[in-house]
């Protein structure tokens, strides 16, 4: 068992981490738990969760009502059910979705407004205690202080507040499905890319992000056993600490353009079927993009489109054939523009050259 | 500029990061600045930190006792001034002698007792605001809890207290003499390695020691410039984090005895003079040990008798040729390990073998 404390988050990394829970819900009465619909059950956390709470004789409901790309609606919904029936915690089960939500309702449910208001920057004044369990090794959010959702169309991140106390344990993983596993992987390396080639990147975040990129070059191509899964959610999470240190810009932000206009493409698929081309642009002014790549590949990369090359490659070896072209349509790059370019442009200016938009299609374009 | 939290510091590193000491001198009336003799003034520290109180008008008296291997009795004094004179915060400038002194006396400022309580394990149940001008690329100390401190010939080392706020500028250490230079980076090479040999070890220790091993590796070799003295105090930094989460055993446990009883004998040069022969020992037990010096040297070394001449060759590359015989001689030996194995047990415990009587003997034999 790995423990570590990093800004506001305590948190326990390894095989039954959550049987920790215990030493965390002293004074609680009643908390709810917070969920999507089927990951939480069938990778036996919310058991573990269930068993620490029933014999600490403490109160819980159980909110199951999150959905991938969740929207503002459904964190009001839940922040009012937090308020009224007087929560004294939240703890979420799930992956960046899940924790994404109870984040913002923690704070709506204590400092009022809605979530919209927060995402047009309103201030958290006070939020309850968060916990998070954390059932995928991609999301970071567990050890971060970010929270994206979707209103409307326009999906959005927000730094917001970060989980009081947070749970890591491998065994949640195996049960996520092939492609997700794949899916969630591509976001933690994405997180790791985009903190390195950011203006605010430091040395503590290269340190980081050449681990991340070297542990899923090495495991994700593998079958993953509970060896390779470990390696996996500590890349996700050490990915998740780059990120707080120095955010997501350019991947990120047309991805969530994408998943805003169609809220079935998974995120980290989204990053996937971009993510090369993307890459071709950033390596041409980012010096960090040839170390990270190298770390990732094994190979040299100079040239952009070596880097493109050497990216498609890794996508092809770990079975991912997906196209931009499956969840989207030349009709919606307009709409894309107009969402990266506008309520998105804060995040295509974190990075030191100038993001344009024929780089974006000619990223989309290349992505179809 | 970086700016990290761990745990309960909040650290800037990079250059004039010192000018952000004003953001955290608010509501202080009198502060005390902690230093030794020299290196504070030569350094440019002082006069950096002394113009920030001088524009804020807070008031300062300048305590400038501190030796290396301090004494009990000066973390004593220093804390009945600042309990006297009602300080209302310590700034310590200097490396790990002057901090970890000012860790103490903070503490005892306000919880009472005297330094020897606490190095027999009385607790800090208050202690006041306590900063942190890191004049070294060795200590860690600027972002651990760990303090050492000398109690006639006996030195201990405790878990006491974090810094509040650190500031780690390389341009401080840049009129550290060469041999000095040495020393301090071979304890953060050691800190890194003993951290990743330790019971407690985990894969955030082994990020951090090997990035330590690797950055040391590189640029202790070189001429030190300001690029050179950046990295080693960014390794000096996250070693530190490696310590803090996995403490030192062996070699460092050797170092205190040794210099314990010949005070004369800086701490990192004690780990070098015994750490080749220490390494040995250690890397028949631990796997981890052919990593950190793969980091370290590049050199695959699988025997214990090939680590072993890895590191004497890399002493031999930075210019180190001390020898024990220079600073303790046979007849000490019997004191060595009575400190050894009574008073610092509780350090080689913290190795998954058996550390013995014979393997000191070997090591303390074959360093002379």
């Amino acid at each position: 068992m790995m423990e570590l404390r990093y800004a506001n988050t305590k948190l326990y990394f390894g095989l039954k981490a959550v049987e920790r829970l215990r030493d965390h819900l002293n004074g609680f009465e009643n908390v709810v738990l917070v969920t999507g619909k089927h990951s939480a059950r069938l990778s036996g956390a919310l058991k573990d969760v269930e068993e620490v709470l029933k014999d600490l004789e403490v109160e819980y409901k159980v909110f199951d009502e999150v959905v991938p790309n969740p929207t503002t609606e459904i964190a009001d919904e839940l922040a009012e059910i937090i308020w009224r029936d007087g929560y004294d915690c939240v703890i979420a089960i799930g992956g960046g979705s899940v924790i994404d939500t109870a984040k913002v309702s923690s704070v709506i449910a204590l400092s009022g407004g809605r979530a919209r208001d927060y995402l047009r920057g309103k201030r958290a004044k006070r939020y309850l205690p968060l916990i998070a369990v954390n059932l995928t090794h991609g999301t970071g959010s567990e050890i971060d202080r970010f929270a994206v959702l979707t209103e409307g169309r326009e999906k959005i991140g927000i730094s917001i507040r970060y989980p009081d106390v947070s749970f890591d344990d491998p065994k949640y993983t195996l049960t996520l499905p092939s492609c997700q596993a794949v899916y969630t992987t591509i976001d933690a390396f994405f997180h790791a890319y985009e903190a390195v080639t950011a203006k605010t990147t430091n040395p503590f975040v290269e340190t980081l992000s050449c681990e991340v990129a070297r542990i899923i070059g090495e495991n994700l191509p593998k079958d993953q056993g509970l060896e390779e899964k470990t390696k996996l959610m500590y890349a996700s999470m050490i990915a998740g600490m780059a990120l707080d240190l120095s955010p997501a810009h350019i991947v990120h932000a047309i991805e969530h353009a994408l998943s805003g206009i169609n809220p079935k493409l998974p995120h980290g698929c989204g990053l996937a079927l971009i993510g090369a081309r993307a890459i071709y642009w950033i390596h041409k002014h980012c010096e960090n993009s040839a170390k990270i790549l190298r770390c990732l590949t094994g190979r040299e990369v100079r040239l952009a489109e070596e880097a493109e090359k050497a990216f498609r490659d890794f996508l092809m070896e770990v079975g991912f054939v997906e196209r931009l072209g499956d969840y989207v349509g030349r009709d919606d790059f307009k709409e894309v523009e107009r969402i990266v370019f506008g309520p998105l442009r804060y995040l295509i200016s974190r990075v030191n050259f100038e993001f344009t938009r024929e780089m974006l299609h000619d990223i989309l374009e290349n992505s179809l």
